[in-house]
């Protein structure tokens, strides 16, 4: 399929064939294949600039907060004290900018496969990329399932933000991916990762949710609503050490001045309790 | 721009610019121009069946119970007796095949603008086209502006399943409509419209639901996720007549049992709670 049409990028998978999302271009600012991976980033008429990796669309200015905000705050505001928080991939730093925001996080590690990811973020996408300088960062370039192997009792929270599981990101959706964050995480960890969507996905989440629940006491499922993601919406797998966890009341419940000074577009802490009730169908599929 | 390109739709419109949806065709099985608006029906390779209408998808076979049920039970359930029920647009029937099952429906008067959209829909989305059966409906064709100038103090609920504010539904968005809609009520009615996206439409929503709330002494507004509309979201304006409503809060809790009676797969009485809260730059900008 010719990917560029008239100056509209097309964004096609085997993940979900039959229905393809496009974005109308008004230049391409960087394109390359680094050791792992293709990287492209576009400048697009209204979804600003947008970040593809693989030919797969990892973020677009419009509402990459959705996104970000989600994957970082649903887990760290579950824990009574994240002080330590590793992120796997994330390579663009847009959750290294929310996760640095939470009060009680005092350190975090990430570990990033891909350094081209990095630098390309670094100078094309600034509005992300300003996670790098938190000083509360320690960014490492290698792949994170060796890191971990190195780096037991350690972490609070563990954010995985991947991409889909094909390429780089396919081990980051097996279960003993899932035992080695387990045996990372301090007492009453909890994990948080990238699980795909309930309208094309549904068997990708259920067997993420099943490696999640096979390590941990307690694993839940909650959405979002990203809409340059396929169908429009992305889901999270969250495990914790604490069997009795109530997921969907956080730990911390913010005022409006709270978001303001957070900066929060997306996340609130009604959004949080909202994001763990799911529809119908997909209750009784992952019941 | 070619819609049919080696035989995939492309949905492109002024209210989404700069970004496409695009489906994979198997076959076309209906094309007109109607009195009101062009029809056509698509058989997708992944999506089921597709009315479109000028250009703009309006449900397909996949996902389109997510919209009917949700524009019809957030209204119904926020009723103490919903009786008497008003449906305007809705020509697929798939509103009108909600609204049948509420146990406390007894009556439902639905007026659809354009016949060939009921006669296409009876034709090739079975599917939907069924809520016509109902015995509790009686069905006219005609413009529900001016069914409802003749029918005051009647309706406990009317439902709006209308396209966008573009071609025959444009004077469903505007504020004398909502006046209309008030004067078609019994005291403690409720109206409930179609009332576009979070991300793309946020203007219109805002506008939307300030006529509403002219009108009502509460008014709100609820989310819901369905893949194939742009931005894979949709939104609903919610009206009360009576000022101490918790849209909320459902009049009736409903059992697991009770959802697969009912035939439930997206609404149930925690996601009816769930589809009223905003994200942060939602709630912003409709404060």
């Amino acid at each position: 399929m010719d990917l560029f049409k008239k100056n509209w990028f097309t964004e096609s998978s085997d993940m979900w064939p039959g229905g393809t999302f496009s974005f109308e271009v008004k230049e391409v600012l960087h394109s390359e294949k680094s050791e792992f991976q293709d990287i492209l980033v576009l400048d697009t008429t209204t979804f600003g600039r947008v970040l593809v990796l693989d030919g797969i669309v990892q973020c677009s200015q419009k509402d990459e907060f959705s996104y970000q905000e989600m994957i970082s705050f649903l887990p760290l505001f579950c824990h009574k004290n994240p002080e330590k928080v590793l992120i796997v991939g994330g390579g663009d730093g847009g959750v290294a900018r929310e996760v640095a925001k939470h009060p009680q996080v005092k350190q975090i590690v990430q570990v990033e496969i891909d350094a081209k990811v990095i630098d390309v973020s670094k100078k094309y996408l600034p509005f992300m990329a300003v996670g790098f300088e938190s000083e509360k960062l320690k960014l490492h370039v290698g792949d994170g399932f060796e890191f971990m192997k190195n780096h037991s009792n350690e972490f609070d929270v563990i954010i995985t933000d991947s991409s889909d599981p094909v390429g780089p990101a396919v081990n980051l959706f097996q279960e003993n991916y899932f035992a080695l964050m387990k045996s990372a995480l301090r007492p009453g960890g909890i994990v948080c990762s990238q699980a795909g969507t309930i309208w094309n996905d549904l068997d990708m989440v259920t067997s993420t949710l099943k490696f999640c629940r096979n390590q941990f006491p307690a694993a839940a499922y909650a959405i979002a609503s990203v809409p340059t993601y396929p169908s429009g919406q992305i889901g999270f797998v969250i495990g914790s050490l604490d069997k009795d966890i109530k997921f969907d009341t956080p730990q911390m419940k913010l005022s409006s001045e709270d978001e303001k000074k957070m900066n929060l577009r997306y996340y609130n802490s009604d959004i949080h309790k909202a994001a763990f009730v799911l529809p119908t169908f997909v209750k009784s599929h992952l019941a």
